[in-house]
């Protein structure tokens, strides 16, 4: 995984190996416009294309679906499995600084799960289907959860 | 897993194994003041208590933290381990009629990650360590990603 990487001047990654200790399953996946050469960085690129994308869940978890409804807020979880998992410090374009890992938005991390916070615009629950505002992911990357967005609990606290 | 947690009316779960996909690893765990008895069930109720909480990050993954302040807020992502990853359709306490996982901000889901946003309210990175103002999460919670919280992306977009 590390080996198709280079190090930019300043990144650092880990020397030793990952151990692994909990395993997760795919729900379904996304279907977006993007590819890794066009994905947008961000969500709120994303947005700005004003492109959407479906979210198809597998047939065996489509009964979690209930109680999802057109407009509802979505917390998505998604597996980034292509991104390298050992670089703690990271030299991104728009932080030519650079700065830790955990203080960054890449998809580079050593758990690769990307969080994306989505609009429904429509369904159909018993095809597992899923219309959302937008995505910053690419066509094919796997889902691992869904989640209410609820601003009581999501929205930061005072600081 | 599903062996030990018993249906109530109205609850369904999965007849086939999940089947598993990619792999966790841990960055650190969280130390709280809660067991699985007295555990806040949201971070609205942690927040209230006035209990904060400690991250400790393992020693290979402090670089990382590089670029963390006091005062930032951060969505931090953690492994329920003890909740079952069966169950399709749920009837907690407060939602007596029941409604779909995915619906639901229950520790129980196919991929039992939660996910909560918190502010930092201290910090030692050479000792990995970093104080928050809440969670909830029982003591010993295994931690697997710390990201900033960006309100440009992690506000919902417009309805």
């Amino acid at each position: 995984m590390s080996g198709r990487f280079d190090l930019r001047p300043g990144e650092t990654r880990l020397t030793a190996p990952l151990q692994m200790q909990a395993e997760l399953t795919f729900i379904g996946h996304i279907e977006s416009p993007w590819t890794l050469s066009d994905c947008p960085r961000n969500l709120a690129q994303a947005r700005e294309t004003g492109q959407g994308a479906i979210l198809h869940i597998l047939p065996q978890f489509r009964p979690a679906l209930e109680g999802i409804g057109a407009g509802d807020a979505l917390v998505l979880l998604y597996w980034m499995g292509h991104a390298p998992r050992d670089l703690l410090r990271q030299v991104p374009r728009h932080r030519p600084d650079g700065t830790g890992t955990f203080s960054l938005r890449s998809p580079a991390r050593p758990n690769p799960i990307g969080m994306g916070v989505v609009r429904v615009t429509g369904l159909e629950p018993e095809s597992g289907i899923l219309r959302i505002d937008a995505i910053d992911a690419v066509g094919g990357t796997a889902l691992i959860d869904i989640k209410p967005h609820l601003p009581r609990v999501d929205d930061p606290p005072d600081a």
